[in-house]
């Protein structure tokens, strides 16, 4: 397709959203409920249809990796299609934030002030993630009123539509309308750029993926967005840690799910307790299949244990977001030297202290400036589903808006509503 | 200056400011308390300074543009200051937000998430405003703990550089750091452009000011932006008003301060209340000197008063921002379509209706979408000061993370703090 005829496509797409929402906009909870059962039930209902379209992005993606842990990112089966179910499902429960009232106060005048709770308008994202992204976004945004129009990552395209399909059939069939969730199916680049000048039909445009994309979106972008995704993560092990606690941490932060933002990229280690630490947890991350890049000092307490697993740290590991079985390590002499580390290198997206001693706790809480700050827990929890938000439509680490996974409220704005009687200014 | 040399100022500029906005973060409220009562006391004490400054733009204005309506907003004399003084210390008395924590839940596995208030780090205000602006934003953010990077207007920069000296002095005698509030002396819109850039050193970027500024900002800012400050209001006379309330509020709304952006540019009456309202207002906004831009029927209502005061409006009159004596007027017979106007040609500023119907009012304030919705009141108290934030920042029209008059809490962010006892991710 050529350029022109693509952008016009996609302003249709932007159009036909743009009058989704405003009828989303009052639609009722139970009808927004009513849309998102259907979208639960679809998943099973469909799940041969579901399933077939994704076995060709698996097969596709297989043939260009061999390596079927990539590929697994992608795979859908009836498991994982019942999990998404029961998101969805989580989303109904909770409660619906818009038309929620707050800050209420009367001035002096009378004048009686609210803030009232309203959807944004049209969420755009743009990702690059599994298919079950596409359903939690989808649904995060219909139980707050937001029509979205998404644009997914080329190697999942036939299971996204797929997914459409049965969110928009799911929509229709609550008698809301279907153009709520609008899906960009063209993979051209040409999209992305086009989607950066919709300012007329994005009102918030959201870049889940890698840190160009990222980039990209918040130089380019003509609309207000929120970036996130891109975590570099350090876990600080203190001299006052309790040493089992963070032999659990660390190995958590780093194994059970390396390929995600908010596992660990660093480890920092106080020298107090380097040479008890360093050589049992390198033991069992080297079980695991880690590769430590570590520093000179690491390499003294470590230096027995050389071979294919421990490699000599570069400039460039220090705040390198690895999303593999890598970690980088250092050895330092101080809280201070480990915060002013986290601050030279860090993403601002999940920090981890492990120690018992209160004040260094309350001082990492305090100084570091990230999403989220962590004291004797894995930096894994930074996580919508974890931190009981059903899902997320992505982790900001921005400053402004919001902060962090983004579940319902986040992908809301307000209106301030006056009553008065007849007030005029003085 | 060529533009190089420029550019390396006013970055060295921001890198004063985030060094000081790491300080000023850990701050204690009283010492920024200190410092704001230091500028209360500044604006009294030195005085004969800053007015000696202000009488160079005051006379430079009033040889630009005879007229002294335009020359006055800069102006500042002894009561001017006293107020600004008292403004600030009413920011004094406010709490401090920072450090406030919200949002408290503990999750199953016993992790204690909280948030906790912060500030956003360097806000940088693009503004074209009287000199006492430049008081209200550097006092709303050392409260707060943001430092500012602050760009006015040439009109205003003599006075402004006055009052940089009285803040930056006030902030040292305080024990803080006096970069904390940044100025860019230079008028060239080069330093603009440069600010656009600045993602390294500026967190949020507000633009106070022309449409065409906002455009430049909301469209080229490499970082968050929000902006504000163009207000196209309309105020909607219902058939079930009580026409007494219409007529003071219509008349506040577009008298009592023309030239800002909560005054009304456009009346919508209802056409069974027309015959009796309209000529009544008219009477009095001719009285004070208003200029009726209106649709032809109006114009049968109003005929007979025809003269320089009452003319045709034409397509531009919809949907324009006067900043003068002009008002829009036209009838409409029903709600409905006051709605549907509001919608096409409002900014999504302040809106008002007058009726005395609860349905009407009900329905005004669901379906509109805008920062501030009235009912029964003059639009022109969409202001900071009114609603008891002490002074604003800017008004946003955006809709991510502020909507309205942005006081202490809408320049503020968060982060998560999570603590537990060892807990890890299953």
């Amino acid at each position: 397709m050529n350029s022109r005829k693509l952008s016009e496509q996609i302003n249709t797409l932007g159009h036909e959203a743009r009058v989704a929402s405003r009828l989303l906009a009052k639609s009722s909870t139970e009808a927004k409920n009513q849309a998102l059962l259907n979208i639960s039930e679809a998943l099973l209902s469909k799940r041969d249809m579901i399933l077939e379209s994704n076995r060709l992005d698996y097969e596709a993606a297989l043939e260009k990796d061999p390596n079927p842990v990539n590929a697994d990112r992608l795979m859908l089966n009836a498991e994982r299609l019942a999990d998404m179910a029961d998101g969805v499902r989580k989303i109904v429960s909770l409660n619906d934030p818009i038309g929620e009232e707050f800050d209420e106060t009367t001035l002096e005048n009378g004048l009686s002030l609210k803030k009232r709770r309203v959807p944004l308008g049209i969420i755009g994202v743009i990702y690059e993630s599994r298919p079950n992204v596409t359903v939690e976004i989808a649904s995060l945004c219909l139980k707050t009123g937001n029509a979205t129009i998404l644009r997914g990552g080329s190697e999942a395209l036939n299971s996204n539509k797929a997914l459409v399909v049965c969110i928009k059939d799911a929509i229709r069939d609550a008698g809301l309308p279907s153009e709520s969730v609008q899906f960009i199916e063209s993979t051209d680049r040409v999209a992305v750029n086009h989607m950066l000048n919709m300012r007329e039909y994005i009102d918030l445009l959201i870049p889940r993926g890698s840190e160009s994309l990222v980039r990209l979106v918040a130089e380019k972008a003509t609309m207000p967005a929120i970036t996130g995704g891109v975590g570099v993560s350090h876990t600080y092990i203190d001299s006052d840690a309790d040493l089992e606690k963070a032999l659990a941490i660390a190995f958590n932060a780093k194994v059970q799910r390396p390929s995600v933002c908010n596992a660990l990229d660093t480890l920092l280690v106080h020298s107090a307790v380097a040479s008890e630490y360093l050589p049992r947890l390198a033991e069992m991350w080297i079980q695991s299949g880690v590769t430590l890049h570590i520093d000179e000092r690491a390499m003294n307490v470590l230096g027995s244990l050389q071979g294919p697993s421990i490699v000599a740290a570069k400039d460039e590991d220090w705040g390198r977001e690895y999303l593999s079985l890598d970690a980088a390590v250092k050895v330092v002499d101080s809280l201070d030297d480990a915060m002013f580390h986290i601050e030279t290198y860090g993403s601002a997206h999940s920090e981890a202290i492990v120690t018992e001693s209160d004040k260094a706790a309350n001082r990492f809480l305090d100084e570091i400036d990230a999403a989220v700050v962590f004291v004797n827990a894995s930096t894994r929890f930074t996580d919508g589903g974890e931190f009981g938000f059903g899902a997320e439509v992505a982790i900001s680490t921005d400053k402004i808006h919001a902060r962090g996974p983004m579940g319902l409220k986040e992908i809301t704005s307000y209106k301030w509503t006056v009553v008065g009687t007849g007030q005029v200014r003085l």
